[in-house]
């Protein structure tokens, strides 16, 4: 079916402007015109302002008969700290298919968080001609998303000090009738979060006065162990100086000092639940069962045990559903969700996929981003993305630069901010060549889930036609079911008209079923062994917190979740300086923590940072509003 | 002119049911029917799902031309801890305007803080047949401004701390050539904001090369003194654990710690700018001008000199629009920023004022809403947001409760959660006669700016007539132009039709210009006495703290500014027990502080809390979502 409507043909100039140039150059369709050649109702969308509307969930119970379109995960190889256009990519290969190749398509990628935006990294929204617009409203608040979640795990954070000191001070009766009051009548009862917090107990009665002391005392005593919580603070800022600090040193809070920090917003386990949840009522029970620690005995404490799951949900009500933009091109996006790509899966949401799939029909082509290398991204969408969502993708792209691949094959150091070493400006088939061991392990890696792998080679304008002749010769031994040279940064869809074309004989073209790396049943040492092989690990150094962790998960029930690996994303191993497909060597886990109302064990393979700096300049320097017309500039 | 298509008749029930009952029990219009109403041309608003809408800024363009409607500001005498329904006065006066009087009517109120939702307060959208509509999207999240808010206080919070440790390891070149980084041309140039730090520095060169050692360390070096920094991070979350905290423990931070705290995000100078600025290019000057702290030499730091200026105002540049809602007869409502009525001025913001005195034009009404009794709320009202808009107010309502009049008549303590002494509830016309002393100030107090003050008897179901009548005389003696007994809580708009009638006949009826308390040419000390002269105090004592901080403010050139007094709402005194009309006390000021780019300086009498906390039960235990249909269940 045609989207002929809000195509946009875009003029495009040589020398690439700047990213904020090209995208306050055209008009946005109003987001109401993108809906309605999806033939989404009004009824199943809410505009916020007019080029973003939220598309509410309440639609896959209309399209619940509908069959989906081919689902396309984007992943890329190992990255140089440049980034190898994967963002691009993705919406690149959307404006080829929607606004030239006549299908209907839809992106769906990940809220950026706003706090970089004003500090080193600049916006997210793609660039070049293959962007998603406005592009200032898709790096700032957005639909309020993110902002929510801040306030839901900051509410969470709120209640679990202020317990622990209001249990300091009162004895259990004193508690239990604080918590279960008398009403106008004179009755106590319990509310219905209590209920849950019963049964877990395994305590059976509705009456408070029939409780035990014995049962009193377990009910209201959550007798949290300070030294075990593991929930933070978060903001969606660069601060660093948040990323340790002692709380509790107000004279009304009598001395009961904490040491703990603050992460940026999107590494908040809530994040991690919206983009995995698959409905309303799926996200309540997660957001309940999420744990922040364990009681002094050893249980584990949930956000349900605090009374909270149902307002957490409350504040995540309109997060959940996703909001839609559109493309340079016209074509529409979904963005929703950006949970961290180390402690986090890394992957847009499962309910905006679903969306989408639905949306396209048959026939149709939803492109999705994985985060970082596909050793962790696609890795970690098929695994536990994929698992959760009973979605199965026909086909993955593997973004690779000559840049990239020349640095794996041994060119120098690639350092941001500092000018490329000339390995990198001029033809070296050589170290191209020796570089595409770290494409072939990415391709073969991938295969083995049962998708067509199609290799996207993000040109650049002193790439040369020997090295690119190289790498799809590279990519077509090591198994893949083509690979194509794209100019999408340059030319917009027109650019990535060949990747379009490969990817719908990929999706057309699928033999095998869909593989999982590892059953749930195995134990979480087993399922980190065969991640840890995928790397080309030979074996696993546990640290002695790390099998402390393990023993402690496994006792409590939660060996069956699926592992999400915290690892660098520059090299295949947990040296980020170890470029190309290393083998033999042996992956040390740190740590291990679980997002438990997520769903995933997290090992920490090295250290992670979770709440980014402000350099020297930050990029809030350059950015300001044009107060005559309103417009946002300085925007990178 | 008729509003009549958007007016709903109420079917009131006895007794009146929870509020939450009552905002589900009707269906709202579609907001774009509300604009329509208003004849507000869809250009000029921007749909925030179905039940919200920003009305854009731009709408005064449009309407310069247009007159402004009548002006109505509600206050209220010394309330008790229960508070004496002065929203919910708001709200059916104009509910009786607009539905029953057939007048064109507009309600400005502020935009609750989501924390204390979740704790003791519950919510504030007005209560029984007098609300905002739709009170869970009223009290939560909103259309985002509060979070916008929280972002930009935020990262200028991170920039502060960020620029002290860059300064710390770098000497004056190397950070001047961090600052001002080479281009792709290989020259060094200012930035925009770098300019306006220029010119505060006395610097009159356009070229990097071209300053002086000595110009490139004053331009260059903040110098801040950490010991003088009164910015704090705030977040929307009652966390009275952040209330004082340690910041930079991490390893990265080498040892840079510093004791700061948290602040609830309502508290933040960057709401009171949003309440008190009339365009974006105001409030890009007014965010630019914030004052963090000083610099060791003592001249005052501000947010332009940290190159935030512009990015603070892109964080705010949507929450400058008003959010237009509605009440439960359909009548419009604009809510828009909420101060602390303290520290801040407590009153909803000029735009939004503006905006509705244009859209209900010449015969209609704004009611607006002041906080705190009228010794703070309307006392800030006029002397510091009516002298920024330059609006001039009609007239004052001055809510009342039999309630309260016995307890400034000497009844006993009013303490929330407890039952009320039968002084409270039945008939003691003595106590009401003691009380309306306290009454009486307010309303000459409130007179004397020029405005005809209306009382309102907010009646509860055990005031007698003799109470009532009682209350009644004691207005008219002390000068008010009428006095009504409302039933707005029980009956909608029809319980305020007598109160209707008489804002009308103040508002057609004014005989004196509008007066000021004092000038601003006076004196810090003048201005404050001024203001303790109408409270009732013979005198002020300053402390040294006080008397220090005004002499840095005047000879930082901030004198000229308004006063915004942070003293109790339980008295006119500082002493919050003290109650009726006190005089002869000495008004004491312990410190003085100063939000100068919203524009006043603030003299703390006594402790102000400005992070709440969590009660042992928090009201979220009953807070939760209905999975199948999305509804909010047990928001209070």
């Amino acid at each position: 079916m045609s989207q002929s409507k809000t195509v946009r043909k875009l003029q495009v100039l040589s020398p690439v402007p700047a990213d904020i140039e090209i995208a306050n150059s055209v008009d946005p369709f109003h987001i109401s015109e993108i809906a309605k050649q999806l033939n989404l109702n009004p009824n199943y969308y809410d505009l916020y302002g007019k080029y973003k509307a939220k598309v509410l969930l309440s639609v896959l119970d209309e399209l619940q008969e509908s069959q989906d379109g081919y689902y396309v995960v984007v992943g890329g190889i190992t990255p140089t700290p440049l980034g190898e256009g994967k963002s691009t990519t993705t919406v690149g290969l959307c404006q080829a298919l929607g606004a030239f190749l006549d299908k209907k398509v839809f992106t769906c990628l990940r809220q950026p968080s706003q706090g970089p935006t004003f500090g080193i990294k600049g916006g997210a929204a793609g660039g070049g001609y293959s962007q998603v617009i406005p592009m200032d409203e898709f790096n700032l608040h957005l639909t309020g998303d993110i902002h929510a979640i801040t306030a839901a795990n900051n509410l969470l954070a709120a209640a679990i000090d202020t317990r622990i000191f209001h249990e300091s001070s009162q004895s259990d009766k004193a508690l239990f009738n604080r918590l279960c009051p008398p009403n106008k009548e004179e009755k106590r009862c319990f509310s219905d979060i209590m209920y849950r917090r019963l049964k877990k107990l395994g305590i059976n009665k509705t009456k408070p006065e029939d409780l035990t002391p014995q049962e009193v005392k377990k009910f209201a005593r959550l007798d949290i162990d300070p030294n075990s919580i593991t929930w933070r603070r978060v903001m969606d800022v660069n601060d660093r100086f948040l990323r340790k600090i002692t709380v509790g040193q107000g004279p009304e809070e009598k001395g009961m000092v904490r040491e703990t920090g603050f992460d940026i917003s999107v590494a908040s386990e809530i994040m991690a639940v919206l983009a995995l949840t698959t409905s309303l009522a799926d996200m309540r029970e997660r957001l309940g069962k999420m744990v922040i620690g364990n009681s002094k005995a050893g249980d584990p404490i949930t956000a349900d045990d605090l009374g909270l799951g149902g307002a957490l949900t409350v504040l995540m009500k309109d997060a959940i559903n996703p909001t839609l933009m559109q493309t340079l091109e016209g074509t529409p996006v979904l963005v929703h969700a950006g949970p961290f790509a180390n402690i986090a899966h890394g992957n847009s949401s499962i309910v905006a996929d679903k969306i989408a799939l639905k949306l396209v029909g048959p026939g149709g082509f939803v492109v999705t981003e994985a985060g970082f290398g596909a050793d962790i991204g696609a890795e970690k969408f098929m695994n536990i993305k994929c698992r959760y969502s009973g979605l199965t993708p026909q086909c993955a792209v593997i973004v690779a630069t000559i840049r990239a691949l020349k640095m794996h094959g041994g060119g120098p150091e690639v350092v941001a901010g500092k000018p490329l070493d000339h390995a990198y400006l001029n033809e070296n088939v050589a170290l191209v060549e020796t570089g595409s061991a770290n494409l072939a392990r990415h391709i073969s890696n991938t295969k083995a889930y049962g998708v067509n792998v199609v290799v996207a080679v993000n040109m650049f304008s002193t790439d040369t036609e020997a090295e690119l002749n190289s790498v799809r010769n590279a990519a077509l031994a090591a198994g893949a079911f083509d690979a194509v040279v794209c100019t999408h940064h340059a030319h917009g869809g027109k650019g990535a008209l060949d990747l379009g074309i490969a990817v719908q004989k990929a999706c057309e073209n699928v033999t095998q079923p869909m593989k999982f790396l590892y059953p749930l049943e195995l134990s979480i040492k087993e399922k980190i062994e065969a991640i840890a092989r995928s790397y080309g690990a030979s074996g696993v150094e546990y640290s002695d917190q790390a099998e402390k962790q393990i023993e402690m998960y496994s006792r409590q029930g939660f060996s069956g979740l699926p592992i999400c690996m915290a690892k660098t994303q520059y090299s295949f191993s947990h040296n980020a300086s170890t470029k190309g497909a290393p083998t033999g060597f042996t992956l040390p886990i740190r740590d291990v923590r679980g997002s438990i109302g997520a769903g995933f064990i997290y090992p920490l393979v090295g250290t992670m940072s979770t709440m980014p700096g402000l350099p020297t300049r930050p990029c809030f320097y350059d950015i300001d509003i044009d107060t005559a017309t309103g417009k946002v500039i300085g925007l990178s």
